[in-house]
This record gives C-alpha cells, sequence and structure tokens, in this order.
C-alpha cells in the first residue's frame, strides 16, 4: 500500500508520500514514490504514484524517455501547460495498459494505479491533478483543495477539519505529517520515511525537500504535542447529560 | 454503507452504531442496526450488523424464532454463556447462507455480513465477540479492547489513541461519539442517528440506551469544543526547523 497526500494552497503546494511496497506482509521494500522535475525558473513538476508499482515505475521510464515518442511529441520538460503534462501521463498509463494489461488480467492481476501530478509552469497558476488507470483525470478547484491517493482513509478527517485553501504552506506540512502519523499508526503497510516537498506560489523552484524517518525530530515532537494536545482536550470535554444513570448501584 | 463500534472496558461494554443504509446513492433509508436482547437480572446481549440488510434482517429473525430449531435447540435467551450466543448467531449466518448465498452470487452480490456481539450472561464476565460472513468469530481481548465493522477506517485512529481498557463507560461513549462524527464528515454513506448502549458491568440491564440525532445538544457540544480543541491544538505546535526556507523571496 501507498499513502500519499497533494494540497493546493493560495501559498502553494505540498506534497507528501510514503515509501512502503508491498506485495503480502512477507514481501515488504522501500520504494520512494515521489518523482520531481525540476527547471530552475521555468518549471517544478511533482508527481506521486500508488498502486501496482511496476505500472508507476514504468509510467515514470516513459515519461523519462527523450524524446517520449511513444506517448507524444513533447516531453515533461516541453509542455506548457500542466494540463498538458497530466494529458501526457495519462497516455503513459495508457501506452502500459497496451504492453502489460492483458498478461496482469490473465494473472488476475487488476490494472490498478493513480497518480497525482502537480507544480507549477512559468505563466500559469500552480495546478494540483489526480489522474486515474485510464489516463483521464481531474483538477483540483478551490473548493477541494487537496488530493489523497492510496490508502487514504484514516489521516482524511484531519486534513478535512484543518485544511482550507487559505492555509499556509507550513500548516499544509504539518498537517499532512499528523495526517500520515495517523495513518502509519493504523496501516502497517504504509511506512517511513516521508518524502515531502513543499513548492512556493511563483518560486518555480523548490525551496523545501525533506525526507523524514523515525529519528526525525521534528516530526517527532509535533507527534508527542499532537497525541498530548488531543488527550487534554478529550479530557475536558462535558459528560454526557445521561451520565447520571451510569454508576448508580 | 455502516459504522458500528463496540468496546469491552473494564468497567463494561459500550456499543454504538449508525442508522443509515443504501443501495447505490439514490437509494438511502434509516434502519436501526443494533439489537438488545435483555432479560434484567440474567442477561444483556448486543448485536449491531454490518453488510446485506437482507442477511443481516434473516439473522435477527432467526434468532427471533421460539424455538429455533433451524439454528439449534438453544435460544438467544436460553444460552448458557456469551461463547454460546456468538455460535449461535454463526449458526444463523450459516442458514442464511444455505438459504440465499447461491442465489446472491447469480447475481454477482457477495455473501457479505459481519456482526459485533456482546454483553454480559448472569455467571460470567462481560465478553465482545466479532463474528464473520463465514459464521466463524474472534473475541475482544485486553489488548484490543473494541471491534469495529462497516466503514471503519475514518474513525479508527482517534480510538487508537485515547481508548484502553480502563477507560470508563462515559469516556467510551465520548470517544465512540467523536469516532462517528469523523465518519460521518468523511463519508455520506453513514448517518444519524447514532443508537448509543452503555452498559456497567454486572448490573445485567440496560440503563443509558440514547438515540443521537442532528438536534442532540451534548453531541452538539462536544462536537464543536473537539473541533475547536484540534484547531486550537494544532496552532500551538511548533514550526518546522525548515521554515526559514519558506516565504524566504
Amino acid at each position: 500500500m501507498t499513502y500519499c497526500v497533494g494540497m493546493l494552497l493560495e501559498s502553494g503546494l505540498v506534497f507528501a508520500s510514503d515509501s512502503r511496497t508491498n506485495a503480502g506482509v512477507d514481501h515488504i521494500a522501500t520504494f520512494r514514490k515521489m518523482t520531481v522535475y525540476e527547471k530552475p525558473g521555468d518549471r517544478v513538476l511533482v508527481m506521486m504514484a500508488a498502486g501496482n508499482l511496476s505500472i508507476t515505475q514504468g509510467v515514470v521510464n516513459l515519461l523519462d524517455e527523450d524524446p517520449a515518442a511513444e506517448i507524444g511529441r513533447e516531453t515533461i520538460w516541453s509542455v506548457p501547460s500542466l494540463f498538458a503534462a497530466a494529458r501526457l501521463v495519462g497516455s503513459a498509463l495508457r501506452k502500459i495498459y497496451e504492453i502489460d494489461g492483458g498478461y496482469l488480467k490473465q494473472h488476475g492481476e487488476e490494472f490498478n494505479a493513480s497518480i497525482i501530478l502537480g507544480g507549477q509552469i512559468r505563466g500559469e497558476q500552480p495546478r494540483l491533478f489526480n489522474i486515474y488507470s485510464a489516463g483521464n483525470f481531474i483538477e483540483a478547484t478551490p473548493e477541494t483543495p487537496y488530493f489523497q491517493i492510496g490508502e487514504i482513509k484514516y489521516g482524511k478527517p484531519i486534513i478535512d477539519r484543518l485544511i482550507t485553501r487559505g492555509s499556509t504552506l507550513e500548516e499544509g506540512a504539518r498537517c499532512a505529517l499528523l495526517s500520515f502519523d495517523s495513518t502509519i499508526r493504523s496501516n502497517i503497510s504504509v511506512g517511513l520515511p516521508i518524502d515531502l516537498l513543499c513548492y512556493e506560489r511563483d518560486r518555480l523552484r523548490v525551496d523545501v525537500r525533506q525526507s523524514i524517518d523515525h529519528k526525525d525530530p521534528y516530526f517527532n515532537e509535533i507527534k508527542r504535542r499532537w497525541a498530548e494536545g488531543l488527550r487534554e482536550t478529550f479530557s475536558r470535554l462535558p459528560a454526557p447529560y445521561w451520565e447520571k444513570k451510569l454508576g448508580s448501584i
């Protein structure tokens, strides 16, 4: 399994991905799910992938081929917009489906892959896309400023509660880390290190990219303080009006 | 979908279930998922069910038949132990499978049902079971004092963080309500009212049973205070050591 989250905020973009891959619980390995395409002053594109690792690695390899004649005349380094980049990634998924889809089916495997792609290309606003197995995709809008892929449920409530389009990059990053903490506690197939990338609007370069493992002092401190704060908030909640019926023996 | 949670605490048992059933998003209805078998001074058994409603209603009906010759000589009112009650419920599931399983399969439907059964029978400790579609089951132990069925993921982290075997009934009930709040925010197929039942160890009767809807003042107050407390805790967390790299233009 995998967990990735991407946020499109007024101030820029936040990306976070775990790095555990498993083919059964007895076959666990570490693979990074985040790929960064950076050409300072021109473009920053960040791609995170969940699903069948052979598919998502295939997509990354097709995108790296130059010229990527198999999937179009443009490459990820030359496309003029994020929309065109998302179409390119979709085309790469369709190409891998053409190559492997039938064989996977023969072996009872679904063609399962989902991708978050976001960033900024000079002349455009920052944008964020969620690309599906079929190569189609949707774009984040102000009402829904984030996408998750993979094991999304455990870490969703905290983002829903805390993040809006107006949150700062630092708040987005902090909330993403807490969302990972909730997920990692509940699902052993999501694991450290977390790759975290913050992209500040209009910078057209990456300033913050961190790999966060179990020794990271900041991650450990906010985990601890968050847990304490929740317990404290919980203990201060009022007793229910029907409490008097309890302990009445 | 459905969400139910049962907790086995030193002080007793907490049960909570939602009441939304859907066959597609255009076919939503309200059905209670909790059934209570109470014979004051002798036994309190509480059953909550998730999955295909025709299966779980079938189980309830078979258990109500007296004598339930189809599933055994004992009934839910006469079994001498919770273990025997769990076997009886498992037998009822197997009987429904015998009747409907093949037909469901013909229509591409899985035989999908899971049940939480807990309570106390005179002469025994309080116990809690999780019964699967196949009629087999597991029992809660001190290390894992709760079971969830249905849409379990959104509301799991909060229980993992706050509840231990030593929590009070009131804490268990409060945490269950917050777990429902997180779930209902994220999944529209889980809905109010919540049926909440607290059973105090060795009482052998039900003292607290509440139906909690959107007008419930206590539920609304703890929801509000919890949300405020989370936001406050979040805003007090320290800034990351790499924050200085942000906003450095």
